[in-house]
């Protein structure tokens, strides 16, 4: 089948990692749409960077020759901001072309009139990676969640901004130096308005509150404050008193109507969204069936933003390729093309490990400990010697591994449990790092 | 145009959920899907339930006369168990009927079979309630996420072998007696096996892994450890390491294939993951563009777990009702079934707040801001008063406020500014606790 025909608007941040998710995932990618995804057309002025991507032979710095192309199913702007992204998009959409976007200003303003185009010509808008970066919060309010009543969200929904507020409470800074430090790490535009005042968050939250309760988008009824009030003292205070501060979006629904409203929120630390640190991003969603969920993950960033756009193109792909019924594949890969990856035996899993040993107290029992996990290359990352209860009493040894296989830990159990000095089965469990 | 036409096998836990769900969100289901769903066959011998849910006269106890009806357009089986549950999917798949099913073992162990009848008939079958109860994780995996290569996922997927492990960290109790306690709150079952061995994880994993990682189904090739051989002192010793012990399911791509195995591991403190107790649930997924992402929720339950079962009903509505391109309104809900929901002023929102008052370091001065607060009916949920640095120096005062509007606030703050002992401006955010 001939593969859908994309055109690619923009080589900045979010194009650059799109045209790389969609080479480097090439064949995992086709294997899930039933069909291959092509950059058939792509615009942008960084002539060296289309070089490095194989890009030169459909390079063009005319935007509108892209969504002029009658050659193109989709096209994927991702100019940002207002004009002439907005007149791109209204004009891929007469042109009959579907079109997928990360431009959340876009879609906050002007979504009204640009859903309004594409259902006339019965096209379909993408904007999945407008709104929190590579979590699938637009899919999963919209269909995931679409049982029900939505009670309200709240989200982490700037990552500039979280950041600020995670460094400012970790180093006890004040907000500008902050700001500048994440000015330098490259977390905030040179002009940081939108991201520390809250208007990008604003325009992500007019998107997820129309979703939610089906209404119009109306950017402008947002109540928006931003970061630039809060203290180091603020930070300390609300800490001693068993909160955190976030900078969250919130949309709720109550008897006089609909709250919209993006402002710094002291948040109890029990809360899971309160343990969102740095640049990442996470929205709660209350629904009166399923409950709180919790969706975390990148807010921002190259590929992880790409993750959704390319998501959007999958979506757009299975539906142009399949009947409607089988739009996506049970097992997500088409039925041809599951592959037959191996599955790793038991004994050859690798992990770190958890041990527990109960051993006499008395010299040289440490010794014998190390030295033979020392045998078996099994090196000690953390250790833990309890004191006797009472003098005379067995003590226990817990002793943390590296990543290992789990053969070579039965083995060296094995041979522990044969020590004199070891006095009950030793207890074992696996470690997970969750750090690769 | 005609209301889709289901049929009830089950009014057990998540079948009574489900007509509940659909019930009550009805008008708003409607909107979202284009179409009426209408429970038009239900199968259950609990009358009195039915009469309630006033399901009495499409009521039967012969299952064959659900999936056999000819006027019912998705089968939804909740029965759960092997047989009969697997045959009354294939006839149902066989007479060209879409079926939804929260059944993971069903899916686990005849899941090859059963999508090879779908296929075959060119219907679907929907399994979203079958992993991580409301949590829409299939669909976050199998199209949310559809742009990565996943290098690993895990998860906590049953819920009571969290809720053990939750409960003995907080109360240094042993298995046996927390597992008594369960089973007294219902949230174990009298035979335990399956939550506490780990069949159950086991089962969701099989399913999670067969969509990241595109393979067959294969329950058998899991390796499995229950919770059974933790100890209070086990997770008292991985505490003073920084770990939590969590139960998890894990499937992790490796240079000899692929790693799926559920037992208990000990996951650093800082994780967010390491933060999901009680019977919650939580997937973390690590994809190679998005990087890593979690997803929150209720695992179990009749509302939560009809949710996702909801959610299937409404995306084959979709599917069924409009051209595969415009399944999914972009506003989530049919661009004519939009509200008009009217949008709360700024000064009528409502929460919690918290004050920082700069003020002199006199007796009397707590008083007065008691009183000015007390006179307009807010209350003070917490407070704080610093010692001055030095003496003479002025003194923080910080005051959590009940929830209250935020003109109530403002007219405070004004009126506090006035007074005499104040000496800067005062200071107010926001405080939302999430426990609505």
């Amino acid at each position: 089948m001939r593969p859908v025909q994309i055109g690619l608007l923009g080589l900045g941040t979010v194009g650059e990692g799109t045209a790389r998710v969609l080479f480097k995932n090439a064949e995992e990618i086709a294997r899930r749409a039933g069909r291959e995804i092509n950059i058939a057309h792509c615009c942008s002025r960084n002539q060296s960077l289309a070089a490095e991507l194989s890009l030169t032979n459909v390079l063009t710095d005319d935007p509108f020759a892209v969504v002029n192309n009658p050659d193109i199913d989709i096209v994927v702007e991702l100019f940002g901001g207002d004009e002439p992204a907005r007149e791109l998009v209204i004009t891929a959409l007469n042109n009959g072309k579907h079109v997928v976007t990360a431009n959340k200003a876009l879609i906050a303003l002007h979504g009204n009139e640009i859903f309004k185009a594409a259902q006339e010509h019965g096209v379909t808008v993408g904007f999945e990676a407008g709104v929190a970066g590579g979590i699938p919060i637009i899919k999963t309010l919209r269909e995931g969640l679409a049982a029900n009543t939505i009670e309200w969200l709240a989200g982490i929904i700037n990552g500039t901004a979280n950041f600020i507020l995670t460094e400012m409470r970790e180093k006890g800074s004040d907000f500008s130096s902050v700001l500048k430090q994440a000015q330098e790490l490259g977390y905030a535009e040179a002009d940081p308005t939108f991201d520390v005042e809250g208007i990008d968050a604003a325009h992500k939250l007019t998107i997820l509150a129309s979703i939610a309760f089906g209404i119009p988008l109306q950017f402008e009824k947002v109540s928006i404050t931003g970061i630039t009030g809060i203290t180091p003292q603020d930070i300390e205070y609300a800490n001693e008193l068993g909160y955190r501060f976030k900078h969250l979006g919130i949309a709720k629904r109550t008897d006089k109507g609909l709250e919209l409203r993006v402002h710094p929120t002291l948040i109890p630390k029990k809360r899971l969204i309160a343990h969102v640190n740095g640049v990442m991003n996470a929205v709660v969603i209350k629904g009166d069936a399923v409950g709180s969920t919790l969706h975390y993950g990148a807010g921002a960033g190259s590929l992880a933003t790409a993750s959704s756009v390319v998501a959007d193109l999958v979506d757009i792909t299975r539906a142009l390729t399949t009947d409607s019924e089988n739009r996506v594949p049970h097992l997500a890969f088409q039925p041809d093309a599951l592959s037959d990856l191996p599955i790793v035996a038991e004994d050859e899993v690798a992990s770190a490990f958890y041990l527990r040993l109960r051993a006499t107290d008395e010299s040289g029992v440490l010794a014998k400990i190390t030295g033979a996990l020392a045998d078996r290359d099994i090196s000690i990352e953390a250790f833990l010697q309890k004191e006797p209860v009472q003098v005379g009493d067995d003590v226990d040894i817990i002793v943390l591994t590296n990543k290992i296989q789990q053969q070579q830990i039965k083995a060296a159990i094995a041979e522990l449990s044969g020590l004199d000095v070891i006095t009950e089965d030793i207890t074992c469990f696996h470690v997970e790092m969750f750090n690769d």
